[in-house]
């Protein structure tokens, strides 16, 4: 793999199944773009675990690999670090890269908590660094489709936002406590893992909230232990996170997220009504957005099923543009836009700053849940 | 029409739409069901714009007809007083009717206020009357089979319920203020018009909730008056109701009613997921229901498009259970419902008690919304 | 019911599912539209099995019965003779009905055989008669859509011609041989059954193939028979047809009717594709028509399913446009249709003529079948 | 890229958009899938077009890049031959590497005729090397799920299979004739084009066709020349290829392709019906399989949408069984399984012999077309 001027080094911290996702992508690149601004290299790879990050080398192609994260942000020969670590231990490496001047692709949640995640902010811009959160969504082409439509005012004043993002995968009694389901690892349960991507969505689409009205559950309170299966222990995060919402221009809108929602998969839904029409979008079919516009004469009214793979992202040349796509090409896209922006020396979007958004709703449901009422997204930027 | 040994005679006030539509299904009634408990017989029609009634009579095939309710409230040859007016409008006739002893078929909401609903209950009650409020998708067969899934324990212990009834009538800022526009002819907006078919599959599926956190909005705060289309004037009535819900038994859930949801038709749309299993329904999708069942073998699993059509509501004869139904098709079940437990004398439900529980909701939306936060649900019965 | 000016007066003969399905589709059109050229009038009910008619008579309306057809051919209080008996019954009615004078609402088939149907196309020609076949899809919305779509030329020239009729009902091997499954009853099997349906539709939409391939298949040939069940018998009449279309203006095509279509409810499905736009229809999902524009700019291309109920057909005032509606509905608007043409002197849409060019495709696909190889629809009009 | 005891060194003749995609995949593979029998190495890429292996060699990693693929097909560093030229490039590439001993994975169609495939499948047959044609779509999850379920005979018996590919790349008039549309490149039109896809999936599904009856259609038979764009020229391939299908067991079918079929995007669609269940399948829904168990009892029937992602193909990791994929994850799978078989000496599938059975459907398509009436399917295994 030669031939390209410019090089952008990856040093990867944490390998388990997002590392795993992000590496794929950056080997999807150069195939899937052209032109291609610069070529992504898998430089190194680090992971606690013994063995996981010689293994990671050897099979996705990283230069080299140790068990100590330091060695990656430290070494010269790496551009970006890319954070795929449980929440709590983004903090320690997001420090470090900073403080080493590299520029860091980080999973969300930035942080455990909005002020970590503000003086993460602060330190990166000081340093002058270039970030980008993982919101992967932004750059699934029927949202990006959807968010120049809202931009373009094809949906005209808001009135209505709706945002879902529902799994199943903790309705089973008997998934033990694992990492995911401490506070202490996490900083919370659902609304700390899915959140950020349906506030991502929320806020490309209408923008920040202004007020918050949360509501918080835990179903299933007493679970078996993952390190010691026969005993039982409580769960200190939650299960099942609402809100609802009102916006600054008068839009009213409500989010939920949960991971005890039986029978979903994978299901990010969105849905907007406005004055001029209306868009929805649900991930389990996620190669179309269904739009309305009220623009149109009433015989021709109805949600129509726009294709919208591959349409976006330019420059992709691959697949043709009529071909079915999954959740793994938004992560293609995603990091090709960072690649993009490294390569040209601009901030990436979305950057620390949208983690810190995610973060300000996060922890205003957080206190409105308990027991705030209508509460006030901070303004962080 | 003869030969039937028993007749339920019906005497109906007001021949708007809903009026048409209660004719239609009771005119429906002999010809779907088999065996008829009783034949319903169009009495009389009463309604105060001139020629209206005489033109239902004509039409529909009612005995006599009048401009007059209080002559049908109190002709000994009407059994059923239906009554199909404006909501405001509702009192005086629901008061006359238990006067006279009549059995009393009710369009929704019974009253414009929780007050004035429990004080017809006690009312009604004290007469011995049999009375039904109108709640058509109670009969509608998908919602029939969820309701008895629900109940046999098909979805286990409920942890969400998601309720949503979008129409998207008042998009245009031209549609005029009239009566569904004034509070004082409503007792309020798309929450008083749309929230009582809501709430009532709420009650269906999951009970009563304890609490609530409303939202109101309106987006449309001028319209011109439909009496002088040159003058504008104020919307007292909200366009939009949110409520957050929490269940005595832990589950959680969420409302939304809308009349600016755009490129909505009529959309009442329901999701309910527990721990065995889950339901989804759509209205725009009236012949299905939608179940997950948790319960089956995992490479089994997966939402099953369940037919329903005319499994319920036996002892229906036709259409022939293959084939697709619609909106109607429920008033003809719930008027079904009607005559049989009057031809047996008893109580029919939903009665005037659900009426009394949907205003109870009611009002602690509008409670919570207008600042009380977290607003329990009075208990009313 | 009175005060109209003009009576349209039914005899209908036969009442079994779909009779009953007549006479509520007349009971409802007084409620349905307005204004209203005349008023049907169930008068007269015919049914050879005892007691059906008295029966139907109560409970339906109708002014008189008997258990001899000839009553009511003859009877001089009778406008319209509504044929509702099995298909090989229908010849003998129809040529005393001829012989009457009266005017005619055949069921499909109209024979069982193409020489039949000319002769009797020519008969009721002679008589001045009016007459219409029942094909009641012409009258869903969607469909009423569709067929506006194509005569404006928004499909363009017409390239591929899809339609199925599918039925699950004879999957069952125990399901008895009874007339349906009798060709002396029915002049064949699902052809002759479901065929008539998307023959007719596509005559709608792309007009008379010119040449056929057909195919039949008996899946079940040995069944036990309805009157000895400890009997086995063999069926003479096709499960499933199938064939391929070629069209005058070089369009292609297919049709597929089947009653061992497992999983099936009453699936007719019609897709077009054109060189402006496609259009697909199902009638498990029947208030709405996708339609494909392909003069829309590129960006807001894609299938839109467009809302039709009620939008279609004028001049129907209940149920309201936004309101689901099912199968029964065509029966309403196929009927109104009627009403409206005998009203008026005109002859209905869709005559006798049609039905004869429904049997001569029929006719063509089982010649070929038969082993003619590719066959020319006979030209019959 | 390392540690791999064993290596699957691959060889790439042509490298147009198949070229990429089949890039793509072998890139994919070691990180989705653990174990890894055998290490995929891109070794070298030819093409004809000056700069193309170049670029593709800079860009997808290949160690070496020609513009002679003779040297490609003769050099000892390669061990798989992956041939994704045009169709009628393919045979001296298949001869040519047959003769060296390579192993081959081929693009579909074979060849250009039943006879050269013939022909190939004995060469290799000789050689004893391992071939494999390149059908994706039996490793898409939800195929391979369909597959599975007819062999455990969750469908019985099976009476109906239709399926259908359609394409809409072809309703522009003003697309000029490029090799694809050349007979002399392709050996035919959209039946060689799309057919094979159809036909391999009806071979998986219920097995080979006894008798077929074609129809072909070219609906724009005059086009601009690619090279002489104000020139026009005949088409000489079909733009609509249809057939009737005949099954050994008893059971009918249907196949449609078509590159004219306006609103189609890349809609391959499959529908199986037998005696105790249904299949359907959509690929712009790739997610999922719909099933309709007819074992189930009443109350519980219905299609249900049953995830399949990721549940095949093991021994897969990523991505996560509950997020959705698209087209590309077939090709990842395809060509896993390809160096499995390669690693394990065994014969992959499916094979040449595959191949040559889809062209012995195709051979009597056409033959059939052409005025042969049914024709018997050559036997050719």
């Amino acid at each position: 793999m030669a031939a390209q001027s410019r090089q952008v080094r990856i040093g990867m911290i944490g390998y388990g199944q997002m590392g795993r996702i992000h590496a794929y992508a950056y080997r999807a690149i150069p195939i899937f773009y052209d032109p291609l601004p610069a070529e992504p290299v898998l430089q190194a790879v680090a992971d606690v675990v013994p063995g996981v990050a010689e293994r990671a080398a050897a099979r996705a192609g990283f230069s080299w690999h140790t068990e100590d994260w330091r060695r990656v942000v430290e070494s010269p020969d790496v551009d970006v670090i890319d954070i795929c670590t449980p929440n709590s231990e983004h903090l320690p490496v997001l420090e470090a890269a900073i403080a080493a001047g590299k520029h860091i692709y980080c999973e969300k949640p930035l942080c455990t908590n909005l002020k970590d995640a503000q003086r993460i902010l602060q330190a990166a811009t000081k340093a002058g660094i270039l970030h980008q959160i993982v919101a992967e969504y932004r750059f699934l082409p029927a949202l990006m489709r959807a968010r120049d439509m809202v931009r373009e005012g094809l949906l005209g004043e808001i009135f209505h936002f709706r945002g879902l993002y529902l799994h199943a995968g903790y309705v089973d009694p008997r998934r033990p406590i694992a990492w995911r389901l401490r506070r202490e690892a996490t900083g919370g349960g659902v609304l700390m893992d899915l959140g950020p991507h349906i506030i991502d969505q929320m806020r490309v689409l209408v923008g920040n909230a202004s007020e918050v009205q949360g509501n918080l559950e835990t179903f299933i309170r007493q679970r078996p232990l993952a390190e010691r299966p026969n005993e039982m222990g409580s769960v200190d995060v939650e299960d099942s996170a609402q809100a609802l919402l009102r916006f600054p221009g008068g839009a009213v809108g409500s989010l939920e997220v949960s991971r005890c929602a039986t029978g979903a998969e994978d299901e990010l839904r969105v849905e907007v009504h406005g004055s001029r029409g209306a868009i929805r979008f649900n991930l389990m079919d996620p190669n179309w957005l269904y739009w309305y516009d009220l623009g149109k004469p009433e015989a021709e009214r109805g949600f129509t099923r726009v294709a919208t793979v591959q349409r976006y992202p330019a420059p992709a040349v691959a697949p043709a543009p009529k071909f079915s796509i999954g959740w793994t090409r938004a992560h293609v896209a995603s990091q090709f836009s960072l690649v993009e922006s490294i390569a040209s020396g601009r901030q990436p979007v979305p950057s620390f700053a949208d983690a810190v958004a995610m973060h300000a709703h996060i922890d205003a449901i957080y206190r409105s849940a308990a027991g705030a009422g209508w509460t006030a997204v901070p303004h962080v930027e």
